[in-house]
């Protein structure tokens, strides 16, 4: 089972800057934790600060994938065209947001990929995708 | 360690009806299940219709119970009152909902409860709730 | 034919209270007349104050009743609840208000309920139940 | 008693097209059924896709008629000027829909109309205009 | 003369959580010092989570009661239901809120309840109560 | 103890015009009453039609008074202004409406100044005035 | 001097019902006595009911007409129609309401014509059309 | 018969910048052929800047004068306060803007005052003023 | 093939009027260079400025053509009468707007009647007719 | 004669994917077809899912081509920038959307883009590109 | 040259209260230094709590200042006629505002009085008013 | 000191197009005379049109530079995730505009980069960048 786990913008920063709220965990660290615990899963792991760049590695996670645990930070709410990548993909998509964005800000309310997704977990931090990932390895998410 | 899984409205047709959507298993046939599963944790269920009800159990589990599930269904959207008092007690809450609140009606896009719980798990069926448990059971979800 | 009648809240005070607009005729006498001119039909009567008992009866009458006549008064605008009720329920339900709904205060303009209705009815006074059950009696609605 | 019936536009397609959704009988064929059911009243039909020629005839009927049944189709949403005309009347209206507004279209949802009419009728499909004449020869509803 | 105290939802665990905000007297107490301090009155006391309950003391308050001093708490905001209760009462009712609700969350700045009240008083904490009383006892508000 | 007593515009019509809604006393009758019935205390009174003399007053009251009654009648929904004046201050303000604002037309259900009140009071004709002594005498309210 | 008068729907019905708002005068008695009150300018009159009818009078008087005073009564808040063909015309267009619909209902406040209009004038009663008159004959309006 | 004009903010203006506009004569002057042109009527000039000023002198002007001809300028879509002493007298007021208001900027679209207005006039220029003592020389408007 | 060509509102005043945005040639003209250049097709034109001969052309042409150019001018964005019509139809609809609406007023972004068309052409100018007449030529629009 | 075709985020996937929508013709197929029926012509193409890219190549291709067709897909609703880009060259620029936009959600019913854009075509699949090409080959758009 | 520099309300109590967001400096010790920091300008100081004095001090340095720094505190957000005063002025005015009121409460985002303003400076702190005179000396900004 | 200019989308055409609103200088000669003029401090410039580069470069000049001076052009209205990247870094960041965006469309009223800036500078051209070095050469802004 291959699982991708693509993370937005700023998401570089974890662990280096703003570590009273995110802690002080890189997630290139917490990632090398997170393949120890899931050594059976073949994870993959993308970040970056482009949206059209997340757009097309979720086009081709979606041919090569089996999952795909998205965090896509401050896109989530402003990119349609993200949602569009992730709803022209059959590959079933996890969404996870370190904090729960129901909590914070108006405009963190709304999420244009969720309706895309099998499944969203908000406000778990790092856990969350810890929760993802079991939810994949137990065949709760299945295409 | 004890666990209240607390259910709101229409929850407790689960299995009876609208099958194609919530599947045909009741909501008192998974939570043997869940003890079974989960035979480590004291779990505890209540289901009430009934809003003011909601209110007085989640008061009186915030006493009695280390951790809340709780899956308000349509008063998640609505209910000022049973926000307040989620917002009034310690226990740490995570909010569940069977299908995905973000990808349905626009009235369900918004969970008043949200900002005072630990984490949200939309869209996983019935296995949110044993994810939920998961994230108590490793101690992701502390006081 | 089981037809069931529900009320919602503050419909208990018809007759005793603002006789100018409601007439000074109880919901109990109007029923007793109801009866005796429909003694066909098998006619029960549920009134609460309580959303969640409204839910409960509904869910009920869901199973036992071959149509509901709902007057769900101020939840009419206000509970996704007892909207998801309806909605869950196979038996056709007719919507029935005392005044014109439409032609109140803007809030009253809105019925959660109406989307899951057979037909709506608004306006008649306690006409709009008669005709109601002429809708039922001449099979105007069916399952 | 002289109840004149009139219908807005498209309403003279009904029984030609969308068969699916509206059956295949003809108004025309609907009212001569009608003619025979209520004969005792003096029955009278007006069509028209005009905005201003339905002003004029409610204006008309307000003189001749004792009670008009009007189902202003699309002008329900948007002609403050139909609204204008039925309030200046005082001869008693019903408002019928075949299909039941509120449960379509978001801008299906409000009736500039319904706030001069005595009683809505929604959603019972032409049994609505049955249920309208027996309210107008109950007396239900009178000047 | 008679006076009803009704508390909404929440108000049951003053003075036992949230201390720093409400202090900790509960509203128990409080009331033994009111009826010491007002023993000319007949003073009676309910609370309720549940919005049906409420809305059915209201009605019996409204047939026995001088005077009725409501704090709806969340409801306030959300219950067309309990508006329409005070609403059908003459019994003149002062609404009282502990905080200023003017000065929280944008939700809590309406009041349902209020266009039926005599009397708005906010933000005195549960002296707020013993000025309403004052506005009783001192005929300041009369039927 | 020193207290201002700060009115608004049009507030110097009371009692001369609109009688029927204010009642036939004049403001400065009923601040000879007070004054009479609350000796002990160094009362002030201030009116003003214009936005910014308000202000100026404000500000000086917050150095001189122990605490301010501001009725700030049609600026209490427009003055940003105002609204900064009083948050600027320590002194203690109630805010008093002699009707209840929440019940009015809509453009006068918000209050920008109440935010930054110790409490308001609304509906108690000039009744309001004295609840509002009776708040600072009884040491309700203090700096 | 060429003027025309434009009315719109129900305006025909003037001086015959609702007589309590606006008076018993026909709006063809009226214009009798405009004619012999102003006997040097050629006075028209038109009346429809039909929105399509005035955009084509208006078209037409475009041509023919040295002003046009325009009461488009309900069509003055929905017809972009009506405001196109006076906004293509060269003709200076007085735009009349016997009423002030400023102060009624909140969807009669916004007008699609006055854009194109070179003055409004709302709530003279049938004086409205009196001054509009004398504003085309002193010349304040001109091409 | 004795008439008050009473100008705005900025109206002080008038004939010395953006003469494009507003022409090139003074108020004052204009004033000065208004009193020749309707010598027998008491004319009287109020103009200032301060909102609080304008209602005393509609307060006065309510008072001591037969009319009041009102051009309110910017505070027209802002004064709560401004209306609300315009609500108050008796005197009839007629509302006066030089150009459209209703084709200018969308905030300027709302008139505060208009719904305390006799009747309104819009963009005819200063004449705008000369047709408003028209209406009151004609007797168009009394109290 | 027949092809009907639906003109809406003030479109017969082309080539007479606002020459500078429209060009000087009227639509009559154009029809002409159409029929010659389309000479293989069954050409027809209808305009009309009353929304109800629009509905009832477009009715009739959904029986007798094979497809249909719809030009609604200011009906585009009010008419849920006309998109009702268009909708009802199996006729495929191309949609023309001589000027590009979604770069004009903000009230012409939307068309309620574009739902319901196969293919919508803004901006061309009179070349939009040609470049839809291309689609249904080469077949891009069939049934 | 010069015309750059420029797709935005996820054309790249036309015909590989959601082929029930979008027919199963890759682009480059496509636009090899189009290249030897429009052999006349220059024709370049680009792609990218990267909103500044994009940006970019519309600021060169405004430099160096003689017209621009623009399917900017999901960044039509929402990019400012690539709006501002469009809006800075003088190369006539024709919008392409395969569907028709105006048919979808709700948030895809505005253009940012399109008034910018010399003409907009929806709706008429892969045809549309075809349809522009011919808008631009007769010269119905230029500089 | 000479420079006007205006304050609006609340600015008088500035180093005298709030110190912690705004120093301990006055604004009229703050003054003292500009004028000897900028010698070769002839500086002059203004403020005043009544929005129509600032309209006539706006007035007024239109005619006899070089420039305007305009700080209109709570104003800017509410006051249409001191935006008219400033548009009605050929001085250029530049408007600084202490804090940074894009990054405050929701309702002071919004600047009436910008659009008229050659320049905007916000969240400098005192030092705004002097980059502002830098402007003015480097004739970064002129008539 | 060393201070990072960074500038978004479209503005490496300045200079180029557009000359009559931007002038023709390009920026980059322009920062060639910068930095001439601020020959102490060590300037760095980037340009991007890619929201993800400028993303990235504010995190490593968050790191390297003493300040920033940022003009997001078109994303600062939409970009959650450039904010976000100001947001997460101490390096004092000042916003500048070439035009005084708060006077131009609607959409460009809001700055989503604002809250996290120190200073704001719209609407003064390319001195802008000169008013905003001063700033940070005389520390009026520091970390």
């Amino acid at each position: 089972m291959k699982i991708s786990i693509i993370n937005g913008p700023n998401l570089n920063l974890l662990g280096r800057r703003e570590r009273k709220i995110y802690g002080d965990m890189t997630f290139e660290s917490f990632f090398q934790k997170l393949k120890a615990e899931f050594s059976d899963i073949d994870l993959e792991y993308f970040q970056s600060n482009v949206e059209g760049e997340l757009v097309s590695f979720v086009q081709q996670a979606g041919k090569s994938s089996d999952g795909i645990i998205l965090n896509a930070a401050g896109y989530t709410h402003t990119s349609v065209v993200l949602a569009d990548a992730v709803g022209s993909i059959d590959t079933p998509v996890i969404e996870v947001h370190i904090s729960n964005i129901l909590a914070r800000e108006k405009y963190r309310h709304t999420s244009l990929i969720a309706p895309w997704c099998r499944g969203s977990l908000f406000g778990f931090g790092l856990n969350g995708y810890i929760l993802a990932l079991h939810a994949f390895v137990n065949r709760f998410v299945t295409k």
